[in-house]
């Protein structure tokens, strides 16, 4: 019996090291305050089992906005910036974007002709980027573009730019049971080569606007090819219907930092038992950025007025984080 | 140590029970012979350390059709008897129908009218039976008629007519490390409500046909509404598209039992390292039925020519199936 006397004292380690009562500190870059408390408090009421509050774990579900609640979004999304990195990676193939637009705009790095172009324009740049070759070229074409681009002021890989904070709630809710998902307006393909590595967020738990794509055999070989047309806008009220084509159920807990976020906490927030809601507000101007109301990246004005009406916690990064990045 | 002692032996047994290598009889409704053995043969490949063919656990994904390969689709898809016993229900509502096709055909279970009409009254009655509420309250009328609703021959209900060997093999599956998805041509919603239950497929993992829903404020509360406008067809060459929607990676294994599913096996199978393609054969007219080539329902011509170049396995359920049903 030596055998199985040493795998009980092995096991028993791991199943303390497991449990979430021998994690003392799970948050330990947040301080404490209203929000770290409001999180804790939260997950111990649906883990508790016999509580009132207790949600099996196949229902612990958690949706995460991704540009401004999981990694940066200023001074422009990363994705856009990515856009115009391809633009010019691409022009020697175009000789005639040089003198047209949205793409001469986009060459010279004039984002205010951009922005001025509307909507109409930028979906053109995005095609011209994101679309004409298989799943898994895109796929390379994102990751060769994230191993070299950096950040214009903190002169980091943007997969650097991510808060070291909300990596730790990622990890505390999961091990509490929480399945974790991400539901951005940001491209699904543009994040699911590297959410895994970077968040632990596997790519079927990604969920974001899409093109179409077609299936097609070339040269024998079985491909998706990602065509020029919008499938899905995964923002705002397009956030809970994205949620819900892909999980099915219902979230209990919802994570954002704008108004693009506000209908998805709100139908998560609204779901009987006990649910929670949670606002990111940017407020760290030394440390990263603060911004709000008259943002037009990560506009933050009616959610949270919301937040306060429906008692969502609101994250000051200022005072609630130690640290930002990791 | 007595409590330490006595928890080894239970965690010892309990580490037994959930061991591949104890699962003397993974497969006990199959019959020995090339279908039983190509399985278990692929799962110990993909499964073995070191081995050449090694695939990690997160990488280990399985897609199944659902018609015809996980419950029975004769005499006719199960959703087409939801939608035909809807608009019986729906009838009182509607006084105009008794005279208006394809409505008056579909209140006279006059099937050769409806085919006839073709795809676009069949359309009619799915937005008639399936739009204009939540998604709560759909999934609510499916479940209630599913708990009284039964087969017009084996006169139980359509749950309970699910394949026994191929629950034998999701759950085989599911203990070598594979998660279990549904790629099926059938409605999502239609699915979601009961696959957990009955196949222990959540429904996060189904994958389906579907039509758009809209976010509104119902009463202040935020739902979900079913619009009657097709979002997706998840068949055919549809099929890799919606799993790579959902999942974001290739899967190793696909399971399907028709034409619809070819181009899903071909994808899967075309993969790199170790992939598997089965296709269940209808053989047995007298346990369950007998059909493939000329069949409208799930027709089984083309990919099971292509079975044989590709070197699918191909069950044949007379031979293959110790019993058909639970």
């Amino acid at each position: 019996m030596r055998r199985h006397l040493l795998m009980a004292i092995t096991l028993a380690a791991a199943l303390a090291l497991a449990s979430p009562a021998a994690a003392a500190e799970p948050l330990p870059s947040w301080n404490e305050g209203q929000a770290q408390r409001a999180i804790v408090d939260f997950v111990q009421r649906v883990t508790e089992a016999g509580g009132a509050d207790f949600v099996p774990v196949p229902e612990r579900i958690a949706v995460f906005d991704n540009d401004g609640t999981l990694w940066a979004e200023k001074p422009m999304y990363v994705q856009l910036a990515f856009v115009l990195d391809r633009v010019k990676a691409l022009a020697p193939q175009h000789p005639d974007w040089k003198d047209k637009q949205p793409f001469k705009a986009a060459l010279e790095g004039d984002l205010k002709t951009i922005a001025a172009g509307g909507e109409h324009e930028l979906l053109e740049l995005v095609m011209a980027t994101h679309a004409g070759m298989t799943t898994d070229a895109f796929a390379q074409v994102v990751m060769d573009w994230l191993a070299t681009a950096k950040h214009p002021r903190f002169n980091r890989p943007y997969t650097e730019l991510i808060y070291q904070p909300m990596l730790e709630l990622l990890t505390y809710l999961r091990a509490n049971g929480f399945k974790t998902y991400i539901v951005s307006g940001g491209g699904i393909e543009f994040m699911r080569p590297w959410t895994e590595k970077v968040y632990g967020i596997p790519p079927e738990q990604v969920i974001g606007s899409s093109i179409k794509t077609h299936f097609e055999l070339s040269d024998g070989k079985p491909v998706l090819v990602r065509l020029p047309e919008i499938n899905f806008i995964d923002d705002k009220a397009g956030k809970p219907v994205g949620s819900h084509m892909h999980i099915g159920r219902l979230p209990i807990a919802a994570f954002g930092n704008s108004d693009g976020d506000l209908q998805m906490i709100q139908w998560t927030t609204a779901g009987l038992g006990a649910r929670f809601g949670l606002i990111v507000h940017h407020t760290d101007a030394e440390r990263e950025y603060a911004y709000d109301r008259n943002s037009s990246v990560g506009r933050l004005d009616k959610a949270l007025e919301m937040a306060k009406r429906q008692g969502w916690t609101v994250v000051n990064m200022k005072q609630d984080w130690k640290r930002i990045f990791p």
